[in-house]
């Protein structure tokens, strides 16, 4: 099975559209991002690639090809105790691909659950090191308030094939959340390095910490820009991307790799590290279309045409069945799949994206539907911390005409034909969760739908 | 004089950082802009030019290399009647000029002055065609609430050196403005063919009318993009664009050219025939960072580089005294002028900018000083029609780490420092006024500051 393509998705944790320099950052953040630039020279780039809300559905979404609300892993789980993620009947790209020969493996946070059953060796991985949550919880140990004796304690996990759980590593404080990076890197080299050795194709799902809060630079990136520690940040958040491209050219299997660099939601928010949505308004964890866009840029040599860029849609629910399919690997037939096959836009053998558009949550709650450049917003919410507005009457927003969504009424045409549109959309989905029940939120390992 | 370059200041109406492809608009908005591209993979583009707040402001401002604050041209006038703008004493970019040799043709709308002896043929233009004002007034004759008789009649007026007044051509109604950039397109034609023939180095200042408000596409664009007239506009603007440029290669004068593409100042608001600011907030007639930035792009073959992008400051001044400076003819001594010369710069001799920082006004308001990625805000107003909030306590805003201007306090540094840089200019510019006096809006044409 030679011929399988390597797979590394680079994913980049509150990666809004106004950081990187090829979409429309760089120098308004203060660094210029060469290395991911180059790399999107050199492959397709693209503008309207929709992740899910927060990072908990977003990697769901991903590794099941299912919206999140199937899933029962729509929302960030604040203060979980462990035993709560996907069910053992969800099945993971990481499960498809190790069944027809990959190596995979998972660094960084993994998110979409704890206990037993949910590990990421539990879910087709051979190994994964990591934090299981999210890196908030490095502020922790710093925090006057915090007793650790008293309340949880949180830490960087490993684990393998053949674990039933996995060990404690070091304790998530600053420094390790600021370290973290060099650590999935050392560890990606080494699973590089043997599965290259092996001749076995891979799979790397490697989680960026970058740009989540807390924003730290390792001490070699600090005072690199001379624009403080975001600008400094994204700095290495380049060099890391470029030295995982590195190592593809050095085992010699660049050519024989698809490489995603994508974000899994809007910019992050807390003021302290806030990002930046670019052309676009609002941050993660809500409706406006600065979460409903991050950075996507792949490379398939000899098969994506490079320089290429699109703002036809692409959700990130796609990249399942699209990496599957390049894989050579069928498609689960026995559940509701949300993500289609891209490969023939993104190869140019179509010419549009085979997606016209999608619905989107936040937690539980759908706040509105997309369709081409259209919007249909039922909760209105740019912000983190603004407070949803259930609106009386949807609004229909052409992106085209009001980019920065400030206007009830899209005069002069309305555009309420569009409704149709959202309607069928609606009713697709309507329809497979009649075929399908949507798994609770906190479902038993056990549950099926 | 053949040496001398010819110039063809290309002035864009009301262009947001968020319209052209090679900013941040393209797709977003509905239409690539490949001509106005290329122009800019040819030439250097600056993402940090800055306008004034206005149409007259910017206008005066730019013939000036003075602040509009300082010519009693801080405001466009609403309803003005005639007898109004540049006094006699201000010598503008087309007197120096003219007296060194040039042929100056001024296309499009004027809007720095109406009376006798604020003509642009009493102020260095050979010719000049367009409204004395602005586009607004070709909403007027479909008004069902106007009446000619009763009121005021908006007309496009005609003159040439030698005439004491204007001649009266066409009402400006909306077909007129509709059709308006073809009349400027045929009559630079005519004019710069002549300059050839004659061996007479010119200075061309054109005013295209989009993307003002009511902003509609020539017949030949309607329906171009499918994306609406805004659209539409978009690529008509890029064509006329390109048929000047074309005019030059087909004079052969292309290579003896400046060229200077460039807004005059933030997006229009007006709700049915909106802009964008991009990745920046705010329109015109406002003091946000949208207003603060609007696209400028200078090709001089042989001279400045292609190629090149920077984000360091250039004012709307700085251009009257570069390309008095690259015509070789001297800024005038006896006046304070604020325009510095941008040749080292823009020709890569010197790494950066000549300039750190400048003053904005609203009208005759000082709402805030720039520094580097600094910004002092004494009055906070985004867009048009915000109440503008005079500030108890100013903000300071770090740009890279606050682009869309959110928070009171830039933490958690404060960046107090730098109030002694925007002291500084706010210093030398109290200086440069106990100096020279600010001619009031409205003085008489003999004024002397």
């Amino acid at each position: 099975m030679a011929s399988q393509p390597n797979i590394l998705y680079f994913q980049v944790d509150n990666l809004g559209c106004g950081e990187l320099s090829c979409y429309t950052g760089g120098p308004f953040r203060g660094t210029w991002t060469p290395h991911i630039d180059e790399f999107a020279r050199g492959g397709t780039r693209l503008t309207n690639f929709a992740p899910e809300a927060q990072c908990t559905p977003s990697r769901s979404a991903l590794l099941t090809g299912r919206h999140a609300i199937r899933s029962g892993t729509h929302s960030v789980p604040i203060g979980a105790e462990a035993g709560w993620g996907l069910v053992r009947w969800e099945r993971t790209l990481a499960d498809a691909l190790s069944e027809a020969g990959y190596a995979c493996a998972a660094y960084g946070k993994w998110h979409v659950g704890e206990g037993p059953g949910r590990w990421p060796t539990d879910k087709g991985f051979d190994e994964w090191y990591g934090p299981p949550r999210t890196y908030d919880e490095a502020l922790w140990p710093a925090d006057p308030w915090y007793d650790p004796a008293r309340d949880p304690v949180s830490r960087m996990l490993e684990i393998r094939k053949g674990q039933a759980a996995p060990d404690e590593r070091e304790q998530l404080t600053l420094d390790v959340r600021r370290d973290c990076d060099a650590e999935y890197l050392k560890r990606t080299n080494d699973f590089i390095t043997r599965c290259v050795d092996n001749g076995a194709p891979f799979f790397v799902y490697f989680n960026h910490s970058l740009m989540h809060m807390p924003v730290l630079p390792r001490k070699e990136f600090e005072g690199r820009t001379g624009n403080g520690p975001w600008a400094d940040s994204l700095a290495e958040l380049d060099a890391d991307f470029a030295q995982l491209l590195a190592l593809l050219e050095a085992t010699g299997v660049r050519d024989n790799t698809i490489v995603v660099f994508a974000g899994d939601n809007g910019p992050e928010e807390v003021t302290a590290w806030r990002g930046s949505p670019g052309a676009w308004r609002g941050s993660y964890f809500a409706g406006g279309e600065g979460n409903l866009r991050t950075p996507c840029i792949v490379q398939w040599p000899g098969q994506i045409p490079s320089g290429q860029v699109s703002n036809d849609i692409m959700h990130i629910t796609d990249w399942f069945t699209t990496l599957l399919g390049a894989a050579g690997v069928h498609v689960p037939t026995d559940r509701v799949i949300d993500g289609v096959d891209q490969r023939a836009w993104l190869t140019g053998e179509a010419a549009h994206s085979q997606r016209e558009g999608y619905l989107y949550w936040m937690g539980a709650e759908l706040y509105g539907v997309k369709w081409r450049d259209f919007k249909l917003v039922l909760v209105q919410q740019l912000h983190l911390s603004d407070p949803p507005q259930r609106l009386a009457t949807p609004r229909v927003i052409n992106l085209l005409t009001d980019p920065h969504e400030r206007e009830a009424f899209a005069l002069p045409h309305l555009h309420s034909w569009t409704a149709s549109h959202f309607n069928r959309l609606m009713a697709e989905f309507a329809e497979s969760v009649k075929r399908e029940p949507l798994t609770p939120a906190g479902a038993p390992i056990g549950h099926v739908p």
